[in-house]
């Protein structure tokens, strides 16, 4: 029997999503708490692989067991196995040809970016922070302009294995209230930092250091060493990830607070 | 020389903000990093001692000292010597007539109770969580009955030490967007425990365990024992504090996300 979960992390404590021997994982303690609810060794696979520090309010995963619990008894009892900064959604037994990975459409990620002169403790971990004004409509302009299919090789970060770098960017949106610029990025997939480089081409033009045809030059250059630095991990979230409707997933409202 | 500083601090690791024996205060924290600016031992006075675990992103304090520093250099040496979960905002030098406590005329706090049937991980200690739905026109209603010059002995706390209970309620706002439920309210002071305990009574009628009317039945009565349970510190921020005119504070625009 196949089960998908709907998963929200605040990722700080984490080196990523990804089981490794680095230190603690999202996947590793949310397949310890799993298995308690199975009573056996449950393995997950996700649909995005978040890097180290970001966060999540839509990760999606699946896995496969041989015994039978209840959606309710798959949410409640793994958060009763969870720590406070994990948590399960909502679960759905789904066809065994549903993939969390393979089978996603699209997925949407939102960067939060604090823009003003002093810190905020209160941010702290979960915005990135640039005290230098940034002007999100030059932002925004440089935006327009990575939308659509690309080759994405200058935005992927060096260590990026997928063989294909051509992306498809649905939407890719530039939007400040008050003090607090956000990014909302969609595509069908992203490559490894890809956000994070878009936003740090973005933020280099919101700075006024490059116009924002930049971000053209840079994407047909095809070349990570001439793009801008890779933006903070902290103001990364993976909003929601979509499938085809016939598996019929449930959709979760974005918790206030993450404007 | 009398300095006024606007704080903003995540108030989850620290047993409230006033000095005390039990454990690291912000009040401690604050004057530690003040002082080593000031290059002697700096005393703070607080607008609002917040409880354990309560946030603010409007605290404000003073303190007199005899050296000289910009503006800048305590904004700045002090919040390199702050741990990143707490801030100074601004500073300013003010007239001796000034006090962080006992000038202020009003004070508005905000509480945030995420209102859906999971707990949420990137809300945690930042949000109280209530998993039953609440009916936030009711609880408007009985939050209109509050407001206004009253005894709110039924709302404070019995450790209270105030010699006067009368306080005046300019506004109390209950405001749902999606599944997050803002209360804001403002006063001209407020006694110990006395948003938390409004708060759990606006609770209890938005579970529909009590009508709205009960909140001035509640009130009339000046009898704690009859009130609802306090509700949990890590919901209420203290969002600022206001000043006559003649003081010319700064204004900080609310973090995004702090909705």
């Amino acid at each position: 029997m196949r089960i998908a979960l709907g998963i929200e992390y605040d990722g700080g404590a984490y080196c990523g999503f990804e089981t490794q021997t680095n230190g603690p994982t999202v996947q590793a303690t949310l397949e310890d708490a799993i298995s308690a609810v199975a009573g056996n060794r449950i393995q997950t696979i996700c649909a995005g692989r978040t890097d180290a520090r970001v966060h999540a309010c839509g990760q999606v995963v699946h896995f496969d067991c041989s015994v039978e619990r209840s959606s309710r008894s798959w949410v409640f009892g793994s958060n009763s196995n969870l720590p406070r900064d994990i948590n399960v959604l909502w679960a759905r037994a789904v066809d065994s040809g549903f993939h969390a990975r393979f089978s996603a459409t699209r997925r949407h990620y939102r960067y939060l970016l604090l823009n003003r002169p002093i810190r905020s403790a209160l941010l702290d971990g979960r915005t990135a922070w640039e005290c230098r004004p940034l002007d999100a409509l030059a932002m925004q302009k440089a935006a327009d302009l990575l939308c659509g299919e690309h080759d994405f090789s200058a935005y992927r970060s060096s260590a990026c294995q997928a063989p294909n770098p051509v992306r498809t960017v649905h939407r890719l949106d530039v939007e400040r209230r008050e003090n607090m610029i956000r990014i909302d990025v969609e595509a069908n997939a992203f490559l490894h930092h890809m956000v994070r480089n878009i936003v740090g081409v973005l933020m280099a033009v919101g700075l006024g250091k490059q116009d924002p045809e930049w971000a053209s030059q840079v994407l047909e250059g095809r070349d990570r060493a001439k793009g801008a630095v890779t933006a903070p991990a902290c103001g990364l979230y993976l909003m929601a990830v979509r499938y085809p409707d016939q598996f019929d997933l449930p959709r979760v409202s974005v918790p206030g607070g993450l404007w």
